[in-house]
């Protein structure tokens, strides 16, 4: 996280929130306990960030050394079991905007972390996408939910442009103004696809799926 | 496994053992043949302690260079394969038992390499429940199952519980020691709530679920 | 990629392509739009070898440097999904064998650059067998699909049969020359399970399957 600025470091922390509360919602739905429940919100959290770092060879992942993320993640996890009764009775509005939230910084962050390791900007955009969607992605399986790639609006597209606003803008605009100019297209174009249900066409085939 | 003393050693193959027997038992029930059987137990035997060696970056993983491991997994495989009608009709009990001190026996063995590689005692801990429950995570999810994770009984909670006192345990106690008081809380804990069916509680749901 | 020959160069970005081709086409069949059949393109064609890289500790794994792998992928998506109505009329055994090309290559690279980090033979193979299959078994579980692996036909011990003959091969004879053998081996034994239907002896249970 060197050269990523202060308000960058809180954001990070604010997205590894919301994913981890997303992976406990999501095992709280499933019948988990206590301890079940955080830990999926751990893997959730930081499994995103976690395979950005494998794939770029920057380990011990960064959590081993700072275990703020973790502690946050088990914080998220303990406070959404207290409020399950709560949220039960609630629309879950306000956490697709959080993870929308959490989907735009991690794309911009990931694709920020492999232009620092001098990636090619594409693997810097698809970096990005993978470390915005792959804690999702992990979170589905474990819990073996179908996986929320399959959602049918846009949702590795805004992770794409985000990263793709950060690595087109020039450096000499500055981190911060890249990261926001990034962060806020990813996060325009993923609420708007929420609120008008936006989809790519789909090549779909006419036949009946064999499954 | 530098600094873990020749007890551990043969304690962590003994391990591996019974990880890649679990992993043989179900690639055989789901019908697989004698090398698809062998791949499910090596993954089994062996997952745990990769993901810990990936996030920690101890690579190449400690399978690489030392294929005892691997042996012991395929030559589990084929004994598995040989005895499978003779399996059948007994009860899994032993096996239940023998995963338990799987589990115990990982958690601990994690939990020590992250200490050792200077990670906070947080992440030493969850380290340890990853090494011990990982490997029938990925077992699971390559064989079609529901992960062990939605197991009723205690299955992370003695994970962590063994990597917590081996940590907690302060150093001059000696490695030896403290392996074996954090094994030993692990492996009762989970002895305990196999037999009583102890689980922590639920925060259940009380609307249907959608899946 | 460092010793091995140009010819292999080339044959591993077929590999890529082939593999990829395979993820696109079962994403468009699960209804994904375009980036979403890109994105599996790319984690079925490169995931084998990420794994390899990962667990041999050669990261940044190879695409991050090369983007060739992901561009290439992303053009084959693109080329299926502008295909998909014409390719849904067609029957698919040219993909099978293709599919049985990128599987034999890959286990003979995997079993060379594990040889390359000084692996034990045991684990070249291994390494090898994991390369080939690594991307099809993410792909399916990624799409909710039944793993490969349980496909009736031989297809792991092909990839293991062509890690092992360029294994078992001296040195003295060449790469090339090993590298063909191995290559040779594992296709032709792939291709003749698919012919025959072949597989090895299946240790089933008779009672019913409780899944």
């Amino acid at each position: 996280m060197g050269g990523l600025s202060e308000l960058f470091f809180w954001y990070a922390l604010v997205g590894t929130a919301v994913f981890a509360i997303s992976g406990a919602l999501l095992a709280l739905r499933k019948g988990m306990d206590v301890v079940g429940v955080s830990f999926i919100a751990v893997v959730t959290g930081v499994g995103g960030g976690t395979v950005r770092d494998l794939l770029l060879g920057d380990t011990p992942v960064h959590w081993v050394r700072e275990p703020l993320d973790i502690a946050v993640c088990i914080a998220c996890a303990v406070v959404a079991c207290a409020l399950n009764r709560w949220l039960l009775g609630r629309r879950m509005d306000w956490l697709l905007y959080a993870d929308a939230a959490g989907l735009a910084l991690f794309a911009v962050l990931g694709a920020a972390k492999a232009e620092q390791a001098s990636a090619h900007w594409l693997v810097a955009v698809l970096l990005g996408a993978m470390s915005a969607t792959f804690g999702g992605i992990i979170r589905d399986i474990v819990c073996g939910e179908r996986p929320i790639l399959f959602a049918k609006e846009l949702y590795i597209t805004p992770a794409l442009l985000g990263g793709a606003v950060f690595v087109a803008l020039p450096g000499p605009l500055g981190f911060d103004l890249r990261a926001l100019c990034g962060l806020a297209a990813a996060l325009v174009l993923r609420l708007v696809a929420i609120r008008l249900s936006l989809s790519l066409p789909f090549p779909r085939y006419r036949a009946p799926l064999d499954e």
